[in-house]
């Protein structure tokens, strides 16, 4: 019989149809015991016996697939590949699906309310009430300040479509490859990361974790962005260096930063100290309409291979391309 | 020589124009010493020997006029007009001039912000992240809920012109007027204040205080929302029974509430125990632009009336009417 370890948690949680199609296919399942991300070794002793891995962001390493001699196919609930060795998956016949446009909708609207948080300090505000201090603090609108977009791909472009209506003045955008056919859609500047950090007032990352990715913003670059800077990252942990985001608002700099993603989650560590650091727990895709989608859509990948279907969202050939060569 | 008393703090704090402009203009002015809301005694205390209010939300009542021998204009730096007794200025030749437009792009622009935090519970998640507890918890989109609209004036309008992107497929709004020009530019059901208690997700009120508003939402309706329903409050503490609304959420119903303003201000309160209410310090219109063109607006207001020039935003007569009639 046919079996699908499901790593990610929660599952299935708001809405059962995607175990009632695992069931009605029947195919065995197994929700995550540890309710929370999976190390290496815990998935390893886990993953012996699982035809599919049905997937969250933890690490599926080439050890992790060493030990998972029936895994054919990893079908990620998500976009992000950096938990997934995707060679190691390929020299090992192991096929790969993910759920690329699920998530967009939920991550971009999450970033819009974080960057409205963060230029009015609500954040502040309704931490001060609660011990009952009273502080009227100024904040800024969209419309004067200087936006900076990092990544414009399927999030980044929902960012932009969604700060419409807001009258924001001037909207600076970074990619690997410049899609000026945005520039149609959108008044964007098409500026270096550097001009980015430096001219910016609220700059968000919408950018996969890969080598060139991985610690991309450290002490040197926070400390080139504007003093009363603020800066969003709901992409992947790791892009921010957290130790530099740490030690460089402890300093002063910056006047607010919103983190939803953790080199190691569940997240504890020094931000928590940090009163204007606003902090969520790894919530981008949590709608249940975007959520539901995701689940929906990995585990029709799931039982589609199952059942002897081609798959229909096999992980694009460029994603083996960026990964190895650490783009 | 012509003297100012400007009760509204802060002021002039972001932005010394409107101080400058006084000084100019030979006016002596007197920040509020108490820096805080006066309340009516303090007022009276301050006001005698003073021939303009520029005026924040205090009470401004007949008592505090009495004591007002050289009062002549009261200029309000906002909207609100809940504070001022119209008919009692009107009865001692005393005229009041206030800046209705200026408000308005920053309040509109929070309450989006506090939509997307209620609907995500990012006030919940960061007061957990910061407690060191890591709960990822669920939401729901704007494009996944009913919005229900009460008071579509300035504001109102405003916020239905932010919410475009993010494709909410169902608006309800009231009024005491419908205004069906808005129709053509929005999909919008004009329904009853009862139909959008009953039916809408998320509540957001933008309308003035006034007898026919004061307590309009106490248990009754709370009660007759949904039970994961949320609401905001941007326009004037007093619309919502804070005693009902806190009682209410104790008991478990309601998913969500954002509350700027509050009957008295500074507030402490029930509100401050619970954790998925949302508070901030009235902080609707204190975006650095907004809040300066307010300042800006009455205190030239001021200065063109102590210069013997036309008022050019004295209070209409529908506000008089509205205040005496209780609308």
């Amino acid at each position: 019989m046919a079996k699908a370890l499901i790593t990610t948690v929660p599952f299935g949680d708001k809405n059962r149809l995607p175990l009632e199609m695992l069931e009605s296919a029947g195919i065995q399942y197994l929700i995550n015991p540890h309710n929370a991300r999976l190390n290496e070794n815990q998935l390893a002793d886990l993953v012996t016996d699982f035809d599919v891995i049905i997937a969250g962001t933890e690490k599926i390493t080439d050890k992790v697939m060493a030990r998972a001699s029936r895994l054919k196919l990893i079908s990620r609930v998500g976009v992000g590949l950096d938990g997934v060795d995707l060679m190691a998956a390929r020299t090992r016949g192991i096929r790969v699906s993910y759920t690329p446009e699920a998530p967009a909708p939920a991550v971009a609207e999450l970033t819009l309310g974080l960057m409205i948080s963060l230029l009015r300090s609500v954040h502040v505000a309704n931490a001060q009430m609660h011990q009952g201090k009273w502080q009227r603090i100024f904040g800024r609108r969209l419309a004067e300040v200087t936006i900076g977009v990092i990544g414009v791909g399927r999030i980044g472009t929902r960012v932009l479509r969604r700060t419409r209506g807001f009258g924001t003045p001037r909207i600076l955008v970074n990619d690997l490859i410049p899609n000026y056919e945005l520039s149609r859609e959108f008044k964007l500047e098409w500026v270096t990361k550097e001009q980015i950090y430096e001219q910016a007032d609220i700059i968000t990352l919408h950018l996969p974790l890969t080598r060139l990715t991985k610690n991309m913003i450290r002490r040197e670059q926070l400390m080139s962005m504007k003093r009363d800077a603020m800066i969003i990252n709901v992409a992947r942990g790791g892009i921010i260096s957290e130790p530099d985001l740490a030690e460089v608002m402890k300093s002063g700099h910056l006047s607010g930063a919103a983190i939803d993603v953790f080199e190691h989650e569940p997240y504890s560590g020094p931000l928590a100290e940090i009163d204007r650091c606003l902090l969520t727990a790894h919530m981008g895709s949590m709608s249940v309409d975007c959520r539901t989608r995701m689940e929906i859509e990995a585990t029709d990948e799931a039982v589609r291979f199952l059942t002897g279907k081609a798959l229909a969202s096999e992980v694009p050939e460029v994603e083996y391309e960026v990964q190895s060569q650490g783009l």
